[in-house]
């Protein structure tokens, strides 16, 4: 099954307490991309300047990631600078430079038209609903966003959302949208506006689904460090869609497997800088992880007679 | 088996956005126990002023909760003053009063002495040492402590986790505690100087469990509205040490399942002021929310061959 990903593509520089990185590789569609291709084949819809560095490009290659939809533009790519502190929960953006980013307009191919799963990373919501609309039968569409579109284009993310089967945000985010601090009825709120299946990132605390007749909580895996946090949500996410095109039917308990496996990557994904975890990462690392977030959330259930 | 507590029995005033209680039933002793009840025979040791209502007596004794270790001194008993905001993990103090409890010496009566089970909690540390020595041969020693007794009794609370099998704190404790940022090393820190098990209490992100050789990560269960969290830690110590009674043998599951315990009597405690929710909850209750609990975190394993 094909996964299509439209996306930023980025150079980041990042400071943690454990060290920094320099205009290395990053942006949301990079890391859904590297995170989803261990499952299925992943076509990349994105743009970079002319000063992107071919060797980034080779290695989505080698994943074979379909480039047939990156945009390179004459001018800089994307760039973010930003730091973590020990609270590796929240980035402080030291500066955006967006660059050819700004006018990105995603043209999808017509060969990528036929993609099975898509998903919307944080973009403006209206070009995130002119890509939904260019695919001609998706069995799913998940999306992502911020607070930035949540007040900027309110009516626009509204409108986009009727079209996304799946929404993936974190739990600031969710309360932001529905405009209500607890985020259980904030999740009831936002699945009356179009998805099915809200799931909501929390960091370091797990991920939270709500379903129209469920709600399944997922840990953390317990690092003792996280060194660089960036791109975490978006290997989830690669993690999840990549998991989810596995499967011939996308019920619940696909769902669940799929969060774990989004956070199993993810878990990976803060152990180095940039994408420098994964590059060396193995599916049997993925299975045995997957294996210990089992473990770690299991208990058996109690027979009620004494009690 | 029988469970001793000692601690605190408060007349608290608090205020949430939800409304607010006067002079309510309050203390960390008397959540523990009425929790506790719910599983085993709980004795308490504590202390109140000749000001505090007989009601409240007869709600614990009615409990079965023997009071023979309750001091009535003469003064006003202890009173707390909070207000939560929206983050309702966060109590801002706005007035305490300690009165008798000021000087309070615990006398652990004679027939308490052979109880199986103890819990110490938030008191001075060198009180719950004295305490403990003063049990013959309990199965099992729990304590609670906080960031004030960290700050300000720290070589005592030291010599005291050396007595103790269960460490039950929230996150930002033992991070103060073993002063180190990251969670699962100072779980490790801890695990060093004494209990076999440290209980980490995270609020609305559940509970985190480290023993030498596993991490079990439990969920909260997802309420649409926390009226109240005054007393939710000791519901929750009242809820795993009582289970933990009806144990024949304390292994891993069984301390998983009372971590489970813990958080469905927490989640119910915390529907409404004071201890008004628990006086109407049923065992039948309790585990129809310990089911959910299962059916909240429940994931299958995956086939591997097909990845």
């Amino acid at each position: 099954m094909s996964i299509l990903v439209v996306g930023s593509i980025a150079l980041d520089t990042v400071e943690t307490p454990f060290g920094q990185a320099e205009e290395a590789l990053g942006g949301a569609a990079v890391y859904f991309s590297y995170a989803a291709s261990f499952f299925g084949h992943v076509r990349l819809v994105g743009v970079v300047g002319s000063d992107f560095p071919e060797e980034h490009l080779e290695l989505l290659k080698n994943r074979d990631i379909d480039l047939a939809g990156l945009e390179r533009a004459d001018g800089a790519t994307f760039r973010w600078k930003g730091r973590y502190d020990y609270d590796l929960n929240e980035a402080h953006t030291l500066d955006t430079q967006l660059n050819v980013f700004e006018t990105f307009a995603p043209a999808i191919p017509e060969k990528f038209r036929d993609s099975d799963f898509v998903f919307l990373a944080n973009i403006q919501p209206g070009l995130q609903l002119q890509v939904a609309r260019q695919v001609k039968a998706p069995r799913i569409v998940a999306c992502d966003t911020m607070n930035f579109w949540i007040e900027g284009a309110y009516d626009q993310l509204r409108e986009t959302l009727k079209s996304v089967d799946i929404l993936v945000i974190n739990d600031a985010e969710a309360r932001e949208l529905a405009r209500e601090p607890s985020l259980v009825k904030a999740a009831r709120q936002i699945l009356k506006w179009g998805p099915r299946t809200l799931v909501v990132k929390r960091g370091e605390y797990g991920v939270l689904m709500f379903s129209d007749h469920s709600v399944f909580s997922a840990p953390a895996y317990p690092l003792e460090d996280v060194y660089d946090p960036t791109g975490a949500g978006d290997t989830f996410a690669g993690g999840f869609m990549g998991y989810l095109s596995t499967q011939e039917e996308i019920n619940e308990m696909a769902i669940r497997q799929a969060i774990i496996f989004g956070s199993t990557l993810a878990s990976f994904n803060v152990e180095d800088f940039s994408l420098n975890r994964m590059k060396t990462l193995q599916m049997q690392d993925i299975l045995e992880r997957f294996a210990e977030f089992k473990l770690l959330s299991h208990f058996e259930e109690v027979e009620d007679a004494g009690l």
